[in-house]
């Protein structure tokens, strides 16, 4: 099992910013690349009143702030470059986190209709490079709840339709032990979901939103290590049953430590890349290699994560 | 709009240590100087038992304990050599924060009493020094409470008194939503002090420090950052109505994330700095370099901070 | 007082990994013995799922998961090449700190069995290695809780036993102002326990221990630093007492801070040994080297620490 795809974590709410300038980019870039890295995914292109390009149905909409660099036109032309894909992830406007009234107060509509002026936007100023090669849609879920069947098959659709079928990534995460805010200092609770209720809630999900979404990568941090086998096992069966591609989205950073968060340890990620490949799963994207897994991170544990990986690659084990 | 002074960690309280020695101090410097920075100011010159020179005063009133390195006498060397301006922090013996009764159980008269000793300790001291440049009252404050404008204004007049009148700096912080404990995983809470409440109390303690104190920087990340411009432009304005100078604290960690605490974003310290300079500030200190700014940072993302910033002052657009 | 010997932190439960190989860890053991290191002791063979290295026992006792190296062999042969000792930690299956009923439900007799048959395991696999000097109970400690006396004689006596009377090491913790759990994010609670019930509770432990450990060293940063010197002469008279060897474990991280957990300031570890030092302690472990002082730690501030440290032993002072 290879990694062969990563998100690029801007614009980020919890992971601390790296301060890159383009030339950090594009050795970051070369780096993804030797380590057979063919694919980035950008998290999300805004959220709330920070934003990646300076979008102006965003800057009129939502007020946000002009950001000081083109990220989506650098990572566009950086893909271009290094023979990569690029897909575009959709603007979060924080309120489908925050609002518990989202789905029936109107917010579910406005963050819809926001992100279909953003796709048509995006896809005229960047839609002619040939990078471009897909979307994400950030809002990221672990329950059948609210309209998010509705979303995710509103906004995929509309992202196929506008770019002539480009395939549609979703990454969700297992409502599993460790499913816990980032802003607590527990790193586990006492229960997840039961295997057979997230069976059921993703069976009806899947059913909603097969023709909208071509990908399926589900983080992989969740659940506990001995759990991660029939989680991942049942989701490559459901994938299969409704016409989806699954992945797994291997987490290269470590759910176990009082410090949220920092690059995992190897021995971990090589487990559940292991655990993937056991139950069928042919492809890996990771969240994400710019902080956790690159030689120029400022997590130096970063760098030798890749060098362990690199080693892995290069043995017959994997 | 330039940062042109930073405070000096010293003795810390909550960010952890880097170990450094005097080489690396003196590159710091040099870095400081190459980014435009003129002035260095000492947070603390000791916190509870924990000091930074070896104060007679201190240790006999306090029990401090004895500092391996004088660094008070480093940094004004330091200063000289690279003709910056030294400003001088105060004792804070951790009850300003700690004792719930400090206003009224005896703890302030000491407080007041021993840093006038530590005032004649130290000009007696290191007054010679021509980097000597002025005074830091280290007890920070955001509302009108107990005896704060007596405090400021007996501090502030006393180091004026023995020193022939060099200036006085205060740093407050607004009780805005992300005024919370660093010791608590949140980032931010349902509501801060209302602009009007902040503008009326301020108002209050400016009348009463006039005079005592000459320079007002208050620290920036304590509101959200649409609500920043509002905030200093009150600032501002009362500044200018009592006759203070009025800088801003541009802190350059990130008060958003879970890690407290790393680097700011850029962009982030980029936004914070031009709503200063859009409401009339013209000096910008910085809470502060060395962690957060500096090339040979622990954080490397620091180091990433600097050279977006240099760029950025190399530009037309600042 | 100089710091003669360190934890090897693996497997880790708290401390994010460094993803080191062979090659860094042979520097890394080059440059402790640099700085006067003679000693390493694994903090355990194994804690709950994760292993060290590949035993049998506890992936048919515990379902251990295949590691990716054998670490045991690994730092042995770095003990023999660099001419320093190695000691052995036992397995944790986490039960012993997760399990309200530990002593009482039969998981406290499996503990130690299965211990017994690792330490067997052991012995026959890398007891030929000369640089095989001793044991470490890996179970910690604070009170007289449970069956801890019975625990730490019958494993301490088993270990001597299988090896010819190799030497034991247990490093408990006191139960002090600053005994709170990694996962809070205080740093300190209002209360810990006294002198006379430390004194009293570990004068029954060291009574029912000795002959079966050899070497006690408590760890230093659950105290207050104005404590530290009376919680060490008590331990240092009891030890003597019982004829035990009583060292200091002198920590090098820093809990007084909110990310848990970087290095520690240098000022506080120098003060830390020489308050050992004043009350007749000879010796010096720290938990622990690889992350906090070694000069390619991923936290720089852990080199610099190195060099603080290496300049000291240089001085006259220590």
């Amino acid at each position: 099992m290879r990694i062969t795809a990563t998100f690029l974590d801007e614009i980020s709410h919890d992971i601390p910013h790296q301060n890159w300038g383009a030339d950090e980019w594009d050795l970051d870039f070369r780096f993804m690349k030797e380590a057979g890295i063919g694919m980035v995914v950008l998290i999300r292109c805004g959220y709330r009143r920070w934003q990646t390009f300076p979008s102006q149905v965003l800057i009129r909409e939502e007020k946000c702030y002009q950001p000081p660099v083109d990220l989506v036109e650098l990572f566009l032309r950086l893909s271009t470059k290094y023979g990569m894909k690029f897909y575009f992830g959709l603007y979060d406007s924080g309120r489908y986190w925050e609002d518990k009234d989202f789905w029936t107060n109107g917010s579910y509509e406005r963050e819809v209709a926001i992100n279909k002026a953003v796709i048509d936007e995006v896809w005229n100023k960047y839609g002619h490079h040939s990078s471009f090669a897909g979307w994400y849609l950030s809002q990221e879920c672990s329950r059948n709840n609210g309209k998010i069947v509705e979303m995710f098959s509103t906004l995929g659709l509309y992202c196929k339709q506008v770019s002539g079928g480009l395939p549609v990534l979703i990454s969700p995460y297992i409502d599993g032990k460790k499913s816990i805010s980032q802003y607590t200092t527990q790193t586990s609770r006492d229960s997840g979901i039961s295997l057979e209720d997230h069976t059921s809630e993703w069976e009806q999900i899947f059913k909603g939103i097969q023709g909208s979404v071509d990908i399926v990568a589900f983080q992989d941090g969740h659940v506990e290590y001995d759990e991660l086998a029939a989680f991942l096992a049942t989701n490559k069966q459901l994938c299969d049953k409704y016409g989806l591609q699954c992945w797994t989205n291997s987490e290269t950073f470590d759910r176990d430590m009082p410090i949220k968060f920092l690059p995992i340890k190897w021995e971990k990620l090589k487990l559940k890349l292991e655990i993937a490949a056991s139950v069928g799963i042919e492809n890996a994207i990771t969240f994400e290699f710019s902080h956790f897994m690159s030689p120029q991170s400022a997590y130096l544990q970063a760098g030798h994560l890749y060098n362990r990986y690199r080693e892995y690659l290069e043995s017959d084990n994997h």
